[in-house]
């Protein structure tokens, strides 16, 4: 199928993360290996760090005929490009939860990440894995394992990972600049929501909040407030970590967090989001308080369903 | 060697970690495999993550007949034991810095962690790699890489990783008691110093101070304290990062870790102590203000020979 597109558009999700942009970018090259026109299309501009590595390979501005998204599990996802999902060929995705919108669709559950199934059909193309193709898998598969640690790494993804790294310069500093560095206001953020957090059901559920009074007085852009959500559950004996953050609109997107046992998805499906079990996302209205009952109490359902 | 030993002490180093304790059960396990007694000597207790896991293989009280170190660099490293460094027929390291003070040395400076050393040595035996055996090299390669993300990482690591994971019944759950979660003291401790942190050198060199003082408010046991010295090489443009803390005697342990290029060792050195590249440690005297100037001095001194 992909042999037999041209002037390919690749879609990924809007508020990229690593995974669909490393993916996208992947792809992208590996479709210009065997000759033909490919670009990523997003509808959001990604960080700093992303577009820093990624936007170099943003050389070719064309109308594409075909269309590829990767790690898109629904039309809603493809933000302002939304309308172009009835006219995706394939979608190559990891979410069990994919809705099957494409005309095709190459959806494995069992993947830790896109990255994965991108790097298999690199290697089905017979394309050769540069330095620039392996550095943006890896930085996919870094971003949804949680470098290595999450369950749904598997054998095969370290197994990728030892092919991927012989091709990347310095894969030590991409996972510094990527991970572990962060700038002296957004750790005093980290040290600001942490000191605030707020204990739930016997400190089973811990609360972050980032009004956009926060954000304002640390000085940071949006996309520096990325992740966060993975702080609450960092406590012992936290079982659900929530994350709120105050939209422009005044709405909060929530990101929510399991340690072990909660389904995140499910909490978060109460409020018409998704995800998957440890890690899922959803809106919520009203003010701070009435937002973070209105989850909390969802939490504490859950919390009962489990235990 | 190893299949002519009967009644084995496996050394490992005082103050011990993921990797040599991992690398000491791993190979007690692998030897009694092959029908040998075996079990490891620590001159100081572990902490409780690791008395968790490892005391369950504490099962054989003896006096050995033979003595195998892991992962010691040189005999003062065995703390208490150190009058049996001449008693070692062979040493397992990784640390290029090894004395060969053992009668036979297995050093592989290649090798991100001892513990690869020991699932090689298993293989070689023909051990079937236990879910036990697989746990404790897994919790040493974790250990030592930093969950895969520095630069001593390999190919090789991944694909022993690929393997040790099959085995492993909940390798998420152990990365998240080993390196994600923290106590809600802890927490606010390293909130605490994160905050406190002084820069020098136009914010290339990082300093965190744990005094006797700031534990005691803390409240936490001593071994609680480890694992601060990352923390300042994670902000923006920190090159070098130390953390000073003091001991019983008055005098102060530092930990200095280096981002991409300045030498650690080399600044340790200068103080009688040592290490690698990116991690060395050493004992300073005089009270706070006084230990923190004399390394930071040796801390500028490596910068302007290293830029």
């Amino acid at each position: 199928m992909l042999r037999g597109m041209n002037d390919v558009g690749v879609l990924v999700h809007a508020n990229p993360d690593g995974d669909c942009l490393g993916s996208g970018y992947a792809l992208c090259l590996i479709m210009r290996s065997i000759g033909k026109r490919a670009r990523v299309l997003c509808s959001d501009v990604p960080g700093k760090k992303f577009t820093d590595i990624f936007s170099v390979h943003d050389t070719e501005q064309f109308e594409p005929a075909s269309y590829v998204s990767v790690d898109v599990a629904a039309p809603s996802l493809l933000g302002k490009y939304d309308a172009l999902a009835e006219k995706v060929s394939l979608c190559v995705d990891h979410h069990a939860t994919n809705s099957r919108y494409a005309l095709a669709s190459l959806v494995e559950p069992e993947a830790a990440a896109t990255a994965e199934l991108i790097y298999l059909i690199g290697k089905e193309l017979g394309t050769d894995i540069t330095e620039d193709i392996a550095t943006a898998l890896y930085i996919g598969i870094l971003t949804d394992t949680g470098c290595f640690q999450f369950s749904n790494t598997t054998p095969r993804t370290h197994i990728i990972a030892a092919e991927l790294i012989k091709k990347v310069k310095d894969f030590a500093e991409l996972n510094r600049v990527f991970f572990a560095v962060k700038s002296k206001q957004r750790l005093m953020l980290e040290c600001s929501v942490a000191e605030n957090m707020r204990y739930y059901c016997g400190d089973r559920i811990a609360v972050i909040a980032v009004s956009r009074k926060l954000r304002e007085e640390t000085g940071l852009p949006e996309s520096e407030l990325d992740g966060l959500a993975p702080i609450p559950c960092r406590v012992e004996g936290v079982e659900i970590g929530v994350t709120i953050r105050e939209k422009e609109d005044g709405t909060w997107r929530a990101s929510v967090r399991t340690a072990t046992y909660a389904d995140a998805s499910a909490i978060c499906a109460a409020f018409g989001g998704g995800g998957h079990i440890r890690a899922a996302g959803c809106t919520l209205s009203g003010d701070m308080l009435a937002a973070e009952k209105s989850i909390v109490a969802q939490c504490e359902r859950e919390l009962n369903r489990t235990k």
